[in-house]
């Protein structure tokens, strides 16, 4: 059975494990904090394939930013990730074949072959965390668009001008949707004085996480109820309805056979309310509402999966 | 060089022709009136059928309503087309092959192959008039979705509950940027009393439309300065944006090389403006914004081609 080293590069983590082709990890996960230069990324990456190259098929690697249709380079600037980072050579770093793609486009293949979306010919994820990170799948293919750069989760849901968005642009699903989105909503709400958003996303994050008995006995609203201010409650139901709005939006343009919500946000929403309401609001043909299913490490394990071309020639159906 | 009987069946009229290969129209373009029922309908496409089965290869029908991915009948409902439109039996209606498909992909297609996308891998198409219509083009296949319902252009631009629109739901694209839409808008704005949005309409009409030499010297916003309200000019250049949004959102999920506008209001819109704004605003590599070139009867053009298997195997590029 094939191996890849998959590699997953993030704004803050770097983590690599060996995944086979059924998609399965087979060696503990490294983390490494991502480096702040260029050179020693380089040289952090070298390490990692260097200890493991002899031993795999192919050096799968998910990354941040958008990677080409070649899946050899990121496009363009990655924000958080240190100057010159698309211009890195990937495929110098090894004698081994190097397979790139956006880290969202991968947790989409991920959930496509062995998760929620498993076998099904039309699919979109949407990661709800931090930010907001989109992968399509059209017909058994991931959605690239001209560059590579398509599934970018930045359509509008106001005309008002009212948030700016991380990308620069205004009222973006992203500004909304997001675990900073729901956060910057509740400040607004809210009547405590002096109150940043830091403080409402440890609130937020405090009350959401609630352990045992807990979490077992009450919904998510109930919880944040019972702890905090009305608002958080609003906010949180905003937050929510943002996603049936967006949902709506991209079953009406893919007609897809299911929506994944992936990311740490994705576990606070109400999953059948949301796929209720999307399907009550839609003109296309009723939909699908899913958690991902693939893992805290989709990323990896779907790169590794496109870099061995798993999935590819998979049965698909609805 | 082979032939195609095209019909176009819309809510109020159908069309009919004969196109080659080249999409070149060859007679004279029919029109009727689109009959109040199913069994009109019928006879009327018997009919029409009859008379040119012999002398072509495929009869190829563009019609309002989702599509099935076989190409053989129409999903659901269609609004205004008599009741049990959605069983009809199209392949029925000739000794011929028939091959049927969504009048905004089939419009789609024609740009695709002899218009304003030719060529091209990946674009979108946008038909503006008294609604709004959606066409995708992916890595040079239409975007049909698992059942063939997509490309509906019905995502929210406002999470305000603000204006219905005609599917049912709140605040669609189509409720904003369709001519309707720039009316609504309009009368909402107006000062004077009694105004009803045809009354609007008709107004816009007649000022959007003005003859030499006014159009030739005038940009659109000095016309309807010239001619009525201040508050008109706003909900124009507010119509405007909502494209620009739209644009945005479409050229972030899909990295398109083109978006195309096409339909009765697309020649009021400064392409140059709306492409420098999206532009501006996206995430993905730059996307080119084009009038529609293919011609009035591009949905026939486009169905004859499709049916015919003309630009599945052209080159693409962007």
């Amino acid at each position: 059975m094939k191996k890849a080293l998959a590699i997953d590069i993030g704004g803050t983590k770097i983590y690599n494990t060996i995944v086979d082709e059924n998609g399965q990890i087979l060696s503990e996960v490294e983390k490494n904090s991502t480096p702040k230069t260029l050179d020693e990324i380089k040289s952090l990456l070298k390490n990692i394939i260097s200890r493991y190259e002899e031993s795999v098929d192919v050096i799968a690697i998910a990354t941040a930013g958008a990677v080409n249709k070649e899946n050899t380079s990121v496009i363009g600037s990655t924000g958080n990730i240190a100057e010159g980072y698309s211009n890195l050579d990937f495929q110098a770093l090894s004698n081994k074949k190097v397979f790139v793609e956006n880290d969202a486009n991968s947790a989409a293949w991920a959930e496509h072959v062995i998760g929620a979306s498993k076998g099904k010919s039309d699919s979109v994820l949407l990661t709800l965390g931090t930010g907001v990170g989109g992968g399509i799948i059209v017909n058994n293919r991931l959605l690239k668009g001209k560059n590579g750069a398509a599934g970018e989760m930045h359509f509008k849901m106001s005309m008002e001008r009212q948030r700016r968005c991380t990308c620069g642009a205004y009222d973006c699903f992203e500004a909304y949707a997001s675990g900073t989105g729901l956060a910057i909503t509740a400040r607004e709400k809210t009547r405590l004085p002096n109150v940043t958003t830091y403080d409402v996303i440890e609130e937020l994050h405090a009350v959401l996480k609630l352990t045992e008995p807990y979490k077992e006995q009450k919904t998510v609203t109930e919880r944040l109820q019972m702890a905090i201010e009305d608002c958080y409650v609003d906010a949180f139901l905003e937050w929510q309805e943002c996603i049936v709005d967006g949902c709506v939006g991209l079953a009406n343009i893919f007609d897809p056979c299911v929506i994944v919500l992936s990311g740490s946000m994705a576990e606070f929403v109400d999953i059948e309310y949301v796929e209720m309401q999307v399907n009550n609001d839609i003109v296309t043909t009723p939909t699908k509402i899913r958690l991902a299913s693939a893992g805290n490490y989709s990323g990896m394990i779907g790169v590794a999966l496109l870099a061995m071309g798993v999935g590819l020639n998979q049965e698909v159906n609805c």
